[in-house]
């Protein structure tokens, strides 16, 4: 994994995100102190990926915390509330975000209402909770790779779409994180990343932190799969999520849906990686998870450069739903799911 | 069919041509006096598709007759054979090229040898012949245009890839005659246009030219058609081709493979609109159909903005084959090969 870079962290100003939407051009770190300031950076994608926005909203929540000049314990849990909604409003699809600001409200009520904790303690216990939750997306992301690994022999070619990667999440990554614990057991492994339009993830983001890691990745068009599937050039698809729901659909980013029919086509085994984090069991199947969807100019423009004439409309969903009959496995941080199901992915939860 | 704007054009100093790298930002014709920046033109996309490569090269051998300072037959005729040798090394894949610079020779033999011509009469009747085929090309795009009239009901969403338009032709279009017929004969059609990286024909060429024209259509990212699909937004794909087998295999714009199996996991006919002069009998099938490999500027650049970390490797093959057992049919201007087969295809020929 690599060590001069990193996706997101606490200090003291500020939370310290790497600002992706300048790369791979730049590798600049903001330093965002305020709720506002965090919020935004999540909905313009300065950071994105389900669990590293998970760990950006717990961030925001002990920000808030840090920020308030409430006296009372009362006064700070509304100021609590209020970032809590805001952090909410960001995106609609990513559960992480969700399940984020949920543990860090049952970490705040825990202390208040449990423990009788004051301001102070309150404050100190919040950002302790968001740091552990950073901590614990990478440990989790481990064992998501090491949980693939059976899934990827030595000299596989994998085919990936978006960024699942360590700049996803708190780091190492949930689909790279399968690809970084394949190379570091010594296996050879290749990767094809999808450029993933309009943001460009792949290209930008998953070629950038695997050549910076060393892992052999190529950058392709996201109208190349299907051709390369025919050719024979690749062996395993493996992509991350956005939610997945209790029947083991998968929400990811558009394109996802694409690629898991085009791999069913050519029998090549279609595989998602996620922490449980991502699962919501609260969601029956995938026809109920909300897909955002954004604005013209992530596909109208890149750079100064228009590409789409003036006045004519784009579509832009961001993510699109694959129905579990076309996952080959879910690989969880408690093993995988193979082939999802209802069953399958209920017995991945921990004890309850 | 647009009024205040060409694709390309003969004229007494040169082929006058749109600039297609710079739609839809800036509207430029060049004027192309010599066979070399013709060829040049060709190889650097300012003209592109199948049968618009064919008309250019037609043009780039009359450009070759005009301005060769040969006072005998042969030595004029030694002048054309190195055009064509060089105007031949352009592009692999659309067989439009080839045909039209074997009608040029056809038309050069028949005058020299045939006729008895000399150097004046060789040169105006090579002129007429390549303005001839450009004239042609347009009926046959309005022929093709009616021969695909009975495949769009009033009110279809077509889905389309590339820029099978006006602009890939001598005008009119293939696919999008196809459009262009339809809206003609008072049916309201609208048009899905996959931005078709890296070139962004789609988003570029397709949405300049229907916007042109007032016939409405909307720009998608190349990840984005398997969701439309599943949501039900595409009752029909119609693409161009760049050269079709013998049995019905279609090499076309990469990409096209994946969106045809994805056309028919979800039940939707996918159309091919070319001209005869786009199969090429002599290939039995797909497999020999040769598929051009372009560099890595085009995928990893966008105008200044560099998408790709310098280092990684990207690939770029221009175009893929879909098998004849995707194609619902195949829409010419001497009918339909519905579905495509040796059989079907071969019956569209011209007697022979």
């Amino acid at each position: 994994m690599a060590t001069d870079w990193f996706t997101l962290r606490w200090s003291d100003e500020g939370v310290v995100m790497l600002d992706q939407r300048l790369l791979p051009g730049q590798e600049l770190y903001l330093t965002l102190g305020s709720v506002e300031e965090i919020a935004r950076a999540i909905e313009d994608l300065v950071v994105r990926g389900a669990p590293a926005i998970g760990c950006a909203a717990a961030m925001g929540i002990a920000r808030a915390a840090v920020v308030s000049e409430a006296k009372q314990v009362a006064d700070l849990v509304d100021d609590l509330e209020a970032a809590s909604e805001r952090l909410a409003r960001t995106r609609p699809t990513a559960v992480n975000l969700f399940w984020a600001l949920e543990r860090m409200r049952e970490s705040w009520r825990g202390l208040a209402d449990g423990a009788g904790a004051g301001v102070a303690e309150l404050r100190a216990g919040l950002v302790a909770e968001a740091r552990r939750i950073l901590d614990q997306d990478v440990e989790t992301c481990r064992a998501i790779g090491a949980a693939g690994l059976e899934l990827v022999p030595d000299g596989s070619r994998i085919l990936t779409h978006c960024n699942a990667g360590a700049l996803a999440t708190g780091g190492y990554g949930t689909a790279l994180g399968v690809v970084r614990a394949a190379t570091e057991a010594g296996r050879s492994v290749t990767v094809l990343a999808d450029e993933t339009r309009p943001f460009l993830q792949g290209a930008r983001l998953t070629a950038w932190e695997l050549d910076r890691d060393g892992i052999p990745v190529t950058v392709i068009t996201d109208n190349m799969p299907a051709w390369l599937m025919q050719c024979g050039e690749v062996d395993l698809v493996m992509v991350g999520a956005d939610r997945i729901a209790a029947n083991g659909d998968v929400a990811n980013k558009i394109g996802t849906y694409g690629l898991a029919v085009l791999a069913k086509e050519h029998g090549i085994p279609f595989y998602v990686a996620a922490p449980l984090s991502t699962i919501d069991f609260a969601t029956a199947n995938g026809d109920a998870i909300p897909i955002e969807e954004r604005g013209r100019r992530e596909v109208a423009e890149i750079g100064a450069r228009t590409l789409v004439p003036e006045g004519v409309p784009v579509r832009h969903p961001a993510f699109d739903v694959t129905p579990a009959r076309l996952v080959t496995a879910i690989v969880t941080e408690r093993g995988l799911a193979r082939p999802p199901t209802v069953a399958s992915v209920r017995a991945l939860a921990p004890s309850d």
